[in-house]
C-alpha cells in the first residue's frame, strides 16, 4: 500500500460538512464536536496585529522565529514554570501543526517508530506515517488516566522506537497524567534511548489544578505548544517547539526549507498575546463553568465518565451503557436531534465504539440546549 | 546516511549572518543576495487585512482553504490565462513551501525521484529527500535556457520517477522556458506517465515579455503559485497549487494531517491583493528599471549574462572570465568590499564555482553602489 493511502481522513470532517448541510437547511445544529475555541483572538492581539501591519514588517523572520518572540517565550518558561530554557532551543513554527511535521522530518526514518496512545490525536498517526515511520498505538484506559505510563513505554518500545509522544492535558480524553508518572515516563524514554515528545497545547485550560511541563523534569523533553487554543489564536497559525541542544541544528536545516519561517504577523501578535493574561483568564472561567454543568449532566444521562477530565475542553466518556456503536450513535444524535458529537471512532481503534467525545468549545446556552435535545432523544429511543 | 543528514542548511545564510555582523560593526552592506522583495505590502492588501481583524473572523478556515479565495483565484486564472480551473482544484497552502511539502507528500515513496534542473532552487532537493525520494539533479546549460527539456526529461526518467519540476521564471537564472519546449515538457510527462509540477512563484515579473501557465499546455500539469514575490507577501505565507482532478482526495487528506489550514488572515488579505493590479505593477517597473541598469553594467565588469533573464529578480553570470572559484569571489567581495552576493554553490553543482546569483529585489541606488563598488574591488585585485 502507498504511504499515502494509509492516510485517514479526519472523520469528523464528514460529520462536521453532514452538519452544515443541515444548518444550510435551516436547522439549529449543537456544535459539541469541534475542538477549536469559539471565543475570538483577545482583543489585545488583534491591536497588536494592527500596529504590526501599520510597522510595514511582513518581511520574513529567521526560520527559527523572531529572536524577540524566542526571548519572550524563553522568560515565559521561567515564570509560568520556573525553568530555564535557552531562547534559541525555543523555535518558531507555523502552528503545532508545524511543529510535529518538523520534529519527525528530523528525528524519523523509513522503518521506525513512535510510541502513541489510543484513544489519542488522529493527525499523530498520519504525520508518522507521512515520515516513512510507523505509529505504535498503544491501547489506555483509566488505570493510566488515558495515558501512556513509564511501564507502558518500557513494554511497548522496540528497536528503532526513537519517541513516546504523550499529549497532557489528553485529547480526547481531557485526561491530566500524574506528576510522577510523567517524571516516569520522561526517565524511561531517557533510559531507552529516546526521546519523549510531551504535547502541551491545551496547557492553561485547567480547571482546580496546573499541568506540569516535561521540561520541570527532564531538560531533555521535547515540548511543543502554541496559541491556538488558550489564546484563541487558531487561525493564526502559530506555535512552538523546544528541543534539546543537540536538535537545534537539525531543525533548522529542516525549517529553513520546509516552512522558511512562520508568519510574521503571527509573530509579533504573539508577543502581545504572552501579556494577555486577564483576557485568556475570562474564557478559562467560562470553559469551567461549561465543564462544572456537563460534569453533573452527563452521567444523569447515562454517560460514564470514568475518570474525571482536569483539562482541555473535552470529556471523553464510555456509553456502554446506552449503545455499543457510537458511531452510530452519533450520527442518528445529529440526524434526529441536531446535536454534533464526536464518535470514538475518530481518536483509534481500542474501545473506540463504546466512546465519544464532548467538546465544551461552544457557548454554556448552546451546551444546555444540547443537552436538553440528548434528553429527548434518549427518551425517544 | 541518515536522511537528516541529507538535508543541506542554506549556504547563504551564512553569508546572510555574515553581512549582518558587518552591518552590526557599523559598515553599510548593499545587498544582491536575498530573494525577497525589498517593497513593503501594498497598502490596500493591509488595509484589507486590518478589516479582517476587526471582523473578528480568527477561526480555522476548511483545510483546503477560504472557499472565496479558491474561487477569486479560479476566475484569475480565467482572465490572467485564459484557462478554466474548477476552484476545488485550487488548494490553499501556507505559501509555496507549504504546497511543495504537501505535494510530494501525496505523490512520492521511498525510492521513488523527481526530475530537477542544477542550478535549481536549494529546497526543493532538501523537500523531496524529506519525503524518503531521491531528487534527479539534472545538468541545465546555456543551450537548454537553464531549463529542463523535453529530451532532458526523456533521457533522464527512470523507473519510480514521478514527476519533473519546471521553475519558470527560474531561480536562479531568471530565465522563460520557451513555449514551445514547456508545452513538449508537458506532453513528455504524461506521456511518461507522471507528472509536470510547474512552479510559477515569479509569473507577473516579466519584462517585456509574459510567462505562460503550464496549464494552457496541459490541464493535468500541477502549478504552484503563491502571493510573496509578485505581490510582495513573503511574511503572510499564502500560497496555492493546482492538482488534477485524482489527486485533490489524497491532498485534501493530507492538507487535513499536516496543516489543519493556511493562515486566516492571510488568506482574507489575499482577496484583497488579487485586487491590487495597479500597487504591483509600480513594482513590477521599479524592478523592471533595476534590471536594465545590471544588464547594461555587469557585462561591463566581465559578469557574462549568456541567456538574457526575462523574469524574477535575478541575473545568474558566468564569472569565469574573473575568477574559478565563485564562493571564495563571494565571501571577499563581503569582506572586503560589502557586497553580498549568492554564490552558484546555493543553487546545486554543476559548474557551480564559475557562476554567482545576483539580486535585484534591492534599491536602485543601493544597485549603483553596488556596481562602484564591485568595480573597485576588480580593479584593486
Amino acid at each position: 500500500m502507498r504511504r499515502i493511502d494509509q492516510i485517514e481522513p479526519f472523520r469528523v470532517m464528514q460529520l462536521l460538512e453532514r452538519a452544515k448541510e443541515l444548518e444550510a437547511e435551516g436547522r439549529k445544529i449543537i456544535h459539541m464536536e469541534i475542538g477549536e475555541p469559539d471565543f475570538p483572538t483577545p482583543a489585545s492581539v488583534i491591536e497588536a496585529a494592527k500596529a504590526a501591519l501599520d510597522s510595514g514588517d511582513n518581511f520574513y523572520t529567521p526560520s527559527t522565529g523572531n529572536p524577540e518572540l524566542q526571548k519572550a517565550l524563553s522568560r515565559w518558561y521561567a515564570d509560568e514554570y520556573g525553568v530555564s530554557i535557552a531562547a534559541e532551543r525555543i523555535l518558531i513554527t507555523p502552528g503545532t501543526s508545524g511543529a510535529f511535521s518538523l520534529i519527525y522530518a528530523a528525528l524519523l526514518e523509513d522503518g521506525e517508530s513512535v510510541l502513541l496512545s489510543d484513544p489519542g490525536y488522529p493527525c499523530q498517526r498520519n504525520f508518522i506515517r507521512l515520515s516513512g515511520a510507523e505509529p505504535l498505538n498503544i491501547p489506555v484506559g483509566p488505570e493510566t488516566r488515558y495515558h501512556l505510563s513509564a511501564d507502558l513505554i518500557e513494554k511497548n518500545w522496540r528497536l528503532g522506537t526513537r519517541a513516546a509522544l504523550v499529549i497532557n492535558p489528553s485529547n480526547p480524553t481531557g485526561t491530566l497524567i500524574a506528576d510522577d508518572e510523567l517524571k516516569k515516563v520522561a526517565a524511561a524514554c531517557r533510559r531507552l534511548g529516546g526521546y519523549l515528545i510531551s504535547d502541551e497545547i491545551y496547557h492553561g485550560l485547567t480547571y482546580g489544578t496546573k499541568a506540569r511541563s516535561a521540561l520541570e523534569f527532564d531538560d531533555h523533553a521535547i515540548v511543543v505548544n502554541g496559541f491556538s487554543k488558550r489564546w484563541a489564536m487558531t487561525g493564526w497559525r502559530i506555535g512552538w517547539i523546544i528541543v534539546p541542544d543537540e536538535l537545534i541544528d537539525a531543525c533548522r536545516r529542516v525549517m529553513q526549507n520546509i516552512f522558511i519561517a512562520a508568519p510574521t504577523l503571527s509573530q509579533n501578535a504573539a508577543l502581545a498575546a504572552i501579556a494577555a493574561t486577564d483576557e485568556i483568564e475570562v474564557m478559562r472561567k467560562a470553559y469551567g463553568e461549561r465543564r462544572n454543568y456537563l460534569l453533573s449532566e452527563l452521567p444523569k444521562l447515562g454517560f460514564d465518565i470514568v475518570v474525571e477530565p482536569q483539562g482541555a475542553f473535552y470529556i471523553y466518556a464510555d456509553v456502554s451503557r446506552i449503545t455499543g456503536d457510537s458511531r452510530r450513535f452519533c450520527w442518528d444524535m445529529l440526524e434526529k436531534s441536531g446535536v454534533a458529537i464526536t464518535p470514538g471512532e475518530d481518536f483509534g481503534r481500542y474501545k473506540s465504539n463504546q466512546h465519544l467525545r464532548f467538546s465544551y468549545a461552544t457557548s454554556l446556552d448552546d451546551i444546555r440546549e444540547g443537552i436538553a435535545r440528548i434528553r429527548k432523544h434518549l427518551e425517544s429511543a
